[in-house]
């Protein structure tokens, strides 16, 4: 291999991130004549954080590892420069439009892995993930809920229910991309895997609902009443049973409707406007936005499409993937870009972190104790469920937003900065550990049901491989 | 044809705009457990925005006319159902993350109709466009003044100057759109006509610096210098070189190395950093975003990406189609809703917003005296040279926002409200209008040069038509 062109590559990538980084930070003041909504600044921190993801991605694939944990540490890396002294990736961390693209790739992945499977192998995978899924809730919630304990003895139950309803949800976006990465989301395993952190995803945003409920009565000096339990309970079921009657129903209508539509991309907008739409419907009731991304994936299927293809149009993944391909590295490098490394050297933490991280990795574990099928690689379930990622950041977010009494009865919030940073070790150490950990479980022993085929054959033949 | 799903799909649709307009003004408090960045109504906003786009896109089409005329007029539809009480669709108006995705797709839509044209072609057509590009800024430019002289007399002479270079520059995004759903884009009238349009924004944004520059230097009770004006004039030649420098020097370089790259899609992600690393250099030499997308769409050649091509990759435009496809309407439709039809109903404003059209208009038509080669459809260079739109928008904001002492000394803006609001109705106007005008045009005479194939026949045999 010549490496002239590799060393001009990379003399002129890392000038152009220099001139960069040196101009961004002059540029700190908006430019005059600006829109508002863009800082010109964000385009070039939005080209870096591009390069960066594809020059770490691309080292991370040839060391044999997931270019997901590439981008990931690519993001660490940029995102403490400051510690260097270099500051202008600074603003990037908390500017809007950032956040809202990385939002927008993490809803529009969920989506895609939706697509990736129907209801129909939902149902066939149900009981597996449904099982999974409480296994998975149940053990690192009270494990989470004993380690807060020991602990933090001083502080109130609440708070130690909370840290245990952060460790409930799996973090399926860095899952879904190692098992797109590595070409195995058809496996039954993968299918169990994704249903089972969809599950525990609604099951911790609806334990986290019921946990705010419980802080909200405390600081006014009541408690918690079973119906309000019960409403956000009957909340969620609303949503899923609508979802999929919208989806059987009326989307085979729409998108036959819309087949007859002459103008060019009819198929990519109506779908990406119906996985936003169906999103925002999970946000309002309380659910997460992905949760309605997935469902709306689940819900799509390409026997919808017939008229498009008829067409000659490409296929919705083919068309959804260049702009996945755009907007999802975003989030997984803005993920890295927040993790402060200066917490991995503050001693009083780490044992708390330990025993967190201990508990969060161990408690997935009892999920494949709960696989009643046979044949299947249990030890690649219970590790696939062991990324703590976006939910769980967001629900300690919410907690140290939250005030409940001390002991003194002064309030102060419920996840306290030392806390915060214990969580965010948990999240980054679980979530750094699973590709590797997936990749060597999955490649050491080959699935008992082979690739593409499902032990009963009822795959639909409409849904291909990725 | 059935109308059976054709009415369901109606239905459906209808159902679920009413839903999400009544939800959405309830979600207007922010729901707990929201990231920062994106709030949920904006999904739901933007799932609005791309129906109606399609929609009213559609209509248009079925009417024979282009579909960014039917995205513009369901974007000033949903905009101003706030005068029936509809007040859901408000927020979206000022939305910093909706602006922000609209900008994207306009800088990367640039970038799309920079691809399809390459530095060879430009410099082929260079000469033309310049003269075209000349006559099209000095002709409408001088046209302003006198309108904004004979209707504000009292004004001092930087408003009518001010007035002026807001009728310079030319909406090349509105006219490549129209080109490109005619499938016209590789006609040599196209590329002069973009060409042109190209160079009267970077001459439009100089006249722009030059009036700010002597704006300020009046309010400091000074007056403005040769030297100010010469900066300003070599900062955006420096700009035009450097871009193409490294376009020859180091693009191909940093291709070839990227190409052997193995993770997924580096042609894409590096592509668009490329193009968002350009747009934002612009902004720093105070050109324009799209301007810079443009030149970096302009230096890609598809020759850079032979290795990609060997792998059986899909090529780059394919690639950024879906991508423009999704973020497009959304700018076409946010510009219409930014239209508060109200404007039309103020008779003060309307002769001199019909005069500014008219001098807009009828300067732009002087383009194509300017048009020295034979055997072109000059008269469709001059109607293609006709929109104003987003660059004429933003320097009128600009006015808004700079202050100059009035005859009594007072400070008020250069660009007043109702100023402002015959600038819209100009804008409005040119952007109806040539659609239509240019499709006439263009259908009327067939150019004597056939499509597809240029005067002298050194079309590059790589960039294919679209």
């Amino acid at each position: 291999m010549k490496n002239r062109p590799r060393a001009c590559l990379t003399i002129v990538l890392l000038l152009m991130c220099a001139a960069s980084v040196y101009a961004a930070e002059e540029a700190a003041a908006p430019a005059k004549g600006d829109a508002p909504g863009l800082q010109p600044a964000v385009l070039v921190g939005l080209a870096t954080m591009l390069l960066v993801a594809k020059l770490a991605g691309e080292l991370f694939e040839r060391i044999k590892q997931p270019a997901v944990l590439g981008e990931l540490i690519g993001g660490i890396f940029i995102g403490n420069l400051v510690l260097l002294g270099f500051t202008a990736a600074e603003p990037l961390k908390t500017d809007a439009v950032v956040a809202a693209l990385a939002q927008l790739g993490v809803i529009l992945l969920l989506f895609e892995v939706g697509l990736e499977s129907n209801i129909g192998e939902m149902l066939e995978v149900g009981w597996s993930s449904l099982f999974v899924a409480i296994a998975g809730v149940v053990a690192p919630f009270f494990l989470g809920w004993g380690v807060s304990a020991y602990f933090l003895p001083g502080d109130s139950r609440l708070v130690h229910i909370f840290i245990g309803s952060v460790l409930c949800a799996t973090s399926v976006g860095i899952t879904a991309r190692v098992l797109k990465d590595l070409g195995k989301l058809s496996l039954r395993e993968s299918r169990i895997i994704l249903g089972a952190a969809v599950i525990d995803d609604v099951i911790g945003l609806m334990i986290l609902a019921v946990v705010i409920g419980a802080v909200t009565a405390t600081m006014a000096g009541g408690s918690l009443s079973y119906v309000h339990i019960f409403r956000i309970a009957a909340r969620t079921a609303a949503f899923f049973v609508s979802a999929f009657v919208v989806g059987h129903y009326a989307v085979p209508h729409i998108f036959r409707g819309a087949g007859r539509f002459r103008s060019r991309g009819v198929l990519l907008v109506l779908s990406i406007a119906f996985c936003f739409w169906l999103s925002w419907l999970a946000t309002r009731v309380e659910l997460a936005a992905i949760v309605g991304a997935f469902a709306a994936g689940l819900v799509l299927e390409d026997a919808h499409f017939k008229l498009f293809k008829e067409r000659g149009e490409h296929e919705l993944r083919e068309l959804l993937d260049p702009v996945t391909t755009f907007l999802v590295p975003i989030f997984f490098v803005l993920m890295g870009m927040k993790v402060d490394i200066r917490v991995f050297a503050r001693p009083q933490l780490l044992g708390f972190a330990f025993a967190l991280t201990l508990a969060a990795i161990a408690g997935k574990q009892v999920c494949s104790l709960a696989v009643a099928e046979r044949g299947l690689n249990r030890l690649a379930i219970g590790l696939g469920m062991i990324p703590r990622g976006e939910v769980g950041l967001i629900i300690a977010g919410i907690g140290a937003t939250l005030m409940l009494p001390n002991a003194a009865g002064v309030p102060e919030p419920v996840i306290g900065s030392a806390i915060f940073g214990a969580i965010v070790i948990m999240v980054i150490v679980t979530t750094l550990v699973t590709p590797p950990l997936l990749k060597w479980s999955l490649g050491r022993e080959q699935s008992a049901v082979s690739r593409g085929q499902t032990a009963n054959g009822v795959q639909s033949p409409a849904k291909g491989e990725d």
